[in-house]
């Protein structure tokens, strides 16, 4: 890596079901955000570059060329825009692409964005959603569903390391807990492990508790030179390590079905950047898209063995108080879901815990330094992982 | 910059209707062309990354992934693997994405590619892609199509500027002229100037010979650092400077129908990289979706004042055996536009003409040494232009 990456400023929406907003409103609230976020100020002019995550415009409600009109709603109309997408890791890889962009000194500072407006996708293209994280070919058109193939997933789990089904559910009361206090969060409401155990089924073993919602939101970062990061902030967050990895689309194609291999390479590419390990990592953000993928992601980024997930849960160690707090946003689960935005609101809930700008205080994590980040798109067939270190020291 | 940029292999399929052949087979054609084309040899798993233009797989045959679903196709399922998506521009900017992460030292080897299936959009879907270029809340929905915004722009140039419609007619005969030795070209046959200003009626002032064609095609393009590209080639082909910049979409909000202000930044930004300018360039492939849109190019790219491309069209400039020949493969117009491969199948023209293998020894262009592409979203809402030089002195 030849220029090193600061992130300067974030911002977003709250995720929820907005029918009032449309791309262009949620995008400018989360970009209104970032820039005011940025403590020194800025002209956005000097803004040079976008890269934009997105999923569902193609869908009809913009089918080309979604990045530039999204840019020229906020006052920035000439700036290199462009949309990238990896399904629900389309945030993670706007955030790659734009951290590629300042370290070839080609521009000095990047916007990395998501927007999704799940809401407008509409109900005849809405069946096609539930298969978009695979392969259409073998997987949608021979009828899989979305949380069938987690579902899959967390069964070979459970015969070959032996978790089980409350575990599962031990990881959605968590983060419903934790979305509590977030003011971003979609579901700001406790659920017990009874209920979380009880809920309409899905996909066995995954009741609908195990499932992250349908959301509208935007989330906005900007990444600069890390040579001029203080003359905007005292506090910027350095992105010091960026990994981004594939796998099969198909899980007929893949060896293993309890760790997504895309997440290790990409995880292994971030710690190797960065020079750091995961007993470095003070906290994460996750994407628990179900609740089977966040357990998959404690073996994938090292925090534990592969298949002793449960023991991490057993002992509190993701809790918000424990060694390693995991989604205190409340994640994909309780924050919410809107995947090309998810990436990218990961780093801004990450920017704000560093800063110690968590807003309330009963959610901000304490001494956090080194923090790490973990966008799946799909159901593994594309992750990104990014490493984050506090700045103002 | 900070790594220098260099083009080592590019490969692509002929463009045309092909109904045998889905996403993955037109790309492993054009990738095993591409790999063929690198004549020391290489380890494709050297290959660490891939951008991938495409715009239609959102509308049904493959939601979310395509990247690394076209990458395990191919035997690279791990490589970091990302769709970027601006339209019919998607391919220019897979390769503007490409070379940022060349030039950041992140990777020493990536791909650029495009690929598109226009034939697979289903008809129902279909109608939305006329309007596919522009902003579907003021202009889609309004019930403009993509020909006829470029029309407005074609009748505003003649209003200003005398433009005739043989003009128009003058880029359809030459490109159709010129796609005839061209293997890879979908129309390979001539037109007479007196049927190119008669065809069916499209959008005053266009017919049908104004007009690209619906296509199918993949190219694939392999970049590297340059300080390692002659253990591949003695025959690099160097990405000298390389720019892109956007407008609003709706032509309503700008403030000219006579030039493409996309363009002419991307244009700016990239000669200022390269250190040259208009009078450098030997030969261009450029943007011809419409036949007005290589006269606007014409200017946008300062090859002229703008209002005066009729001139150059008029002394034959822009002709094979001219002083600077535009569009030698038969351009958008008579090679076949498939959206998303159209920029990536420009680099690979220019890069077989820079290394003397244009196959058809008629069309081969002589003494080039600096060549430019200029691929275009939409009707200008995003442009990406690219310098290249040969490296074999």
């Amino acid at each position: 890596m030849v220029q090193d990456v600061a992130i300067i400023g974030a911002g977003q929406t709250r995720y929820g079901d907005f029918p009032d907003n449309g791309v262009k409103e949620l995008f400018a609230e989360a970009y209104l955000e970032m820039i005011q976020s940025v403590d020194k100020g800025l002209d956005p002019q000097q803004i040079g570059s976008a890269y934009i995550g997105n999923l569902s415009a193609g869908s009809g409600y913009q089918l080309g060329q979604l990045a530039p009109l999204l840019m020229g709603h906020v006052g920035l109309p000439h700036a290199h825009a462009v949309r990238v997408e990896n399904a629900c890791g389309s945030g993670g890889y706007a955030l790659y692409s734009a951290a590629c962009a300042v370290a070839s000194g080609k521009f000095d500072m990047v916007i990395a964005a998501g927007v999704e407006k799940m809401r407008d996708v509409s109900s005849t293209k809405g069946k096609y959603w539930l298969g978009v994280s695979g392969d259409t070919e073998y997987e949608r058109l021979a009828g899989s569903t979305f949380a069938g193939i987690y579902a899959l997933m967390a069964k070979r789990y459970m015969h070959e390391y032996g978790l089980k089904r409350e575990h599962l559910s031990m990881v959605a009361v968590k983060n419903h807990r934790n979305a509590v206090a977030n003011p971003k969060a979609q579901f700001r409401k406790e659920i017990t492990l009874d209920k979380a155990m009880s809920g309409v089924p899905v996909a066995d073993p995954f009741n609908v508790w195990d499932c992250s919602p349908t959301s509208d939101g935007a989330a906005v970062v900007l990444l600069c030179n890390a040579k001029i990061a203080k003359q905007f902030t005292d506090k910027p967050v350095y992105l010091k390590g960026f990994g981004a990895a594939s796998d099969y689309l198909a899980i007929h194609d893949r060896h293993t079905f309890t760790s997504l291999v895309a997440a290790q390479k990409a995880a292994a590419e971030a710690y190797k950047q960065a020079n750091v390990g995961p007993k470095d990592i003070n906290f994460a953000e996750v994407h628990d898209c179900f609740t089977i993928a966040e357990i998959l992601a404690y073996g994938d980024l090292g925090f534990c063995e592969v298949g002793q997930a449960q023991r991490l849960l057993e002992e509190g160690t993701t809790q918000p108080d424990g060694r390693l707090p995991v989604n205190a946003s409340g994640g994909l689960k309780a924050k919410g879901h809107p995947l090309g935005a998810t990436g990218c609101g990961q780093a801004t809930e990450i920017f704000k815990q560093l800063r110690g700008e968590a807003k309330e205080p009963s959610r901000q994590i304490q001494n956090g330094r080194i923090a790490l980040s973990h966008n799946v798109g799909g159901s593994g067939g594309t992750a990104a992982v990014f490493i984050y270190q506090r700045g103002d020291e």
